[in-house]
């Protein structure tokens, strides 16, 4: 239903119910606050953001994460794929404010047009050459600003990795055509004919593929 | 004993246990986090704002609101009637830092100098003509910065009604008058004879008073 | 440029120079802080937010606004009107995080799907019957959290109208079609095929509409 | 025209021309920002809080004030005195979310009902004994929460002296009785009379009288 | 681990579990929110500040303390005490962003380098002279910014008193000399030498004293 | 002077007068806000954080930085180089919350001892092995909560690559043993001598080195 309601995929929303945080994320209130699995936390009770762990029993471990520096497999419908590293996977980051993302594109891969409601993107690429939607191929820094829609597309002849920081410990992610055409139950589809000036006909094919989504 | 120590009457303290934001509300960290009825949480446990219940469980329900557009009742001793729509009764607001207002005026209905401690307030008048404590009742829309005090009179022949969005998911509301005058237990007479320059049996009348809140 | 950079669309962007706040917004540093024109600051200096003008200046012209009662002309591709009252022009909105909009729907009038990358909506329709993506059009207030589409259709036989709060003196809009098929100058083509799985040619045609705008 | 229209007493405004901060202060952006003088802003130009000086020319005599072990004539009609130390008059707390103010209170001096918009306040009593509203004249800290109303009475037979911190670089401050019939220009007479259920000779005999403020 | 992970002594972190907010901490989200004490929340769950109690339970103890004007015992290695009045022992401060601390020092004593993760820091010295690193004794009032070193030493002939307001209601402190060579288990010695151009056997000397910490 | 009254290295301070956000920076009050350069403000007049240029001036161009992607020269007294990228070389950022470092070592190189006042750090580790204080060499993603001491150390045999997000536009940096030995003017020998628990010649020793700044 809540797919409807706002548009967010089916996907978005199991996301919403493991990613957790803001555009300014409220402060921390103490040194850390270590996040606890949602399954922790008795009778399906949240809170904004997560609950933590006794702060007595936190340990390193709860502040790092391995594996990030392995390539992903990008043979999927996109080409692309994105390993987050947030409160969900590194329960250190909560009430902190940042997370992480990894990002490998196979040639032609694209992240497609998506926002992060919550986060700004700073965007750094370590391999390959990254079409932006600008006209200069050559930077390997990008800023994408809270709430906008952004995309990558890989348009060198060899894979492309990069890595972004988000300003968010749940940037979420709103992937476009997805929560437009592929949400379930689907939109009116009077209400997408109108918007994206097609008729019916094309609004039904759409809502017919299957949406894969890389987030 | 609150009632006295703040200066908030009765009727504020019971809204206090149900009213839950802020002038600059801690953003999101997630796309929704739908409040859980207070009864809802274990041995009278509170946290800043509300408990969340499991985002798998939010519906669209949980995000709509039915009624407002019903005239309220204005015979009461202001002549006025303020329909609060906030976190407490719409519980997809928890976290998203806004609420909204319905006021219903008679003729001279008024209501009485207040302050919301925790937002600024935009009223937008749809019926009638409001005098808001300046000399231009023909704006239809008025701004009241956070903290300061403000009221609306009716001075119109016929009902008004006005709406008003609060930047704050529980705005809170101080009725100076009954803060003042009607707190339960009292305050200590010697203090409000010398700050509001009246005698001793000034303030032992008006402390006999029934202080009437519409909010 | 930015057009295509954040696939804003040219109309959003010259609303980027004029509206101005956040989700959560700063708080207030003073009682008021009225904006000035931005004319007014000298050689093309900008802040976040607005500069303002000397509180001695500042009087309650500064804090009304008229005219959000009459009626709005929906005679336009989309069927709707969004009269937005912000900090552009309601001044005194400056730092204080909050703002106003009011949309007038002819039958069938729709306001297409979008997001405000800065704030979160609640809507109290007045008149009418909208339909908002839940199969509930009975309700009168709903609400969009932050960042997430959402959008608007006039489901009765006449004329509809809503009130909408924001919690931003600035909220900002995102109109998804527009801003992907009807950016200046254009998005790559192969970005948006792949994205929306549609071929090259209808991408063209779409790229090659006018994309209207109500807000 | 202020004055009425969110009934701050004249003595007020002036105030908010030069205090400046919020509840929950916007966080710093750079080490430190010391404030500039007004004064100095071309134009009549201000910003959401002040203008800062080049941090190049900063020095340790804009983070240190001196005078504040003195005490204060308390002479006047409330036998109280409030000594501020905030931007206006430490510029180096721009930007950092916090001030401090000095209170003196001769034998049965007053603090009279009053908020502070913008900040919460934690006292503590170094000398005699004050009734903040609770039967416990014992304890030597206080907190009053933002925006709600508080006042401070010397019970003790010798002066009593204060220390307040504020979680704000310019908390504000509205002394109810002054604004609510010290206001210039007056408030409609029958707004008073109905919210304090008086007739109008009382409120005509209130608003004639002098207001002093010790803010 | 937590220890030598981001060289917090052990000292340190025990505050950390029960010292709870933040520079800009999260603003309240209603009138108060007084803590719960931890041994309060059920299997060791925590969240971002702390539990409160039912609102409807809160009294006016709730908000007061008592005892800070007492002087303290200055007889340790530093010659100095500093009494924190915070969300862990003034129960209301919770969710109001500003708490107090009362410093001692006897003639000599000395507040050693540290910060302040989470507060900016206004002092007021009562009693006294004390050099805070500048040439200017002759203040009685001083800034800390959020998050840089300072300290204060007792350079007159008798006791020095100051009282402090912090920007937080759990400013936390890092005592850099112990953070650094007193951390359990210790820094890894080639660090510390590389660090601060000392040979290894200085490091060995100084990791194995008694790191005395008066916060 | 500041430098001694905050224990800040003059480097810093000049950092300071360039960088510029916060632990939980303000939220942007546009869809963007690109800095202008310092020199262009007239007469040396700041604001909290930094103006911007007028956004129909900004350009794509404003929103991307070249050649991080390059090696760093690592021959220095302690074997790193931070390369940051900030509001100051990336104007973007401005408003935005986020910046990025990159960070070369040689074998044996050391990232000493340091704070961000107003950032926490997610560090990703490309190539080679880093020792960040805990016994787990081995994960690739590592948290350093805002204002706590952390540090790495390049414990591999060949050169190491890592990329950190900073929450924050300006996430400052305080080096500690710089700070606190080579501060100019040198801070009183007699505080160091105390707090560090060292004889005088000591403390003259260390504040006659030279204290190199890799930030």
């Amino acid at each position: 239903m809540k797919g409807v309601y706002f548009l967010i995929s089916t996907l978005a929303i199991l996301a919403s119910a493991t990613f957790l945080v803001s555009a300014s994320d409220p402060s921390p209130l103490q040194d850390f606050c270590v996040a606890l699995n949602d399954t922790k936390s008795a009778e399906a009770v949240f809170v904004n953001g997560k609950f933590c762990k006794d702060p007595k029993l936190a340990n390193a471990n709860d502040f790092f994460f391995s594996g990030l520096q392995n390539p992903r497999n990008t043979q999927n419908p996109l080409g692309s794929n994105v390993t987050a590293v947030n409160v969900d996977n590194l329960l250190g980051l909560n009430t902190l404010g940042i997370s992480l993302a990894r990002i490998d594109f196979a040639p032609n891969g694209l992240n497609p047009p998506h926002t992060h409601p919550r986060a700004t993107e700073i965007l750094v690429v370590l391999e390959g050459t990254l079409y932006v939607g600008s006209s200069h191929p050559t930077g390997d820094v990008f800023v994408f600003p809270i709430g906008l829609i952004h995309f990558q597309l890989n348009v060198g002849k060899v894979n492309a990795v990069a890595f972004a920081g988000l300003s968010s410990q749940n940037p979420g992610v709103i992937t476009i055509a997805k929560a437009v055409f592929g949400s379930q139950p689907p939109i009116n589809p009077d209400v997408l004919a109108k918007a994206f000036q097609v008729d019916d006909n094309v609004v039904d094919y759409l809502q017919k593929q299957f949406w894969y989504d890389n987030n």
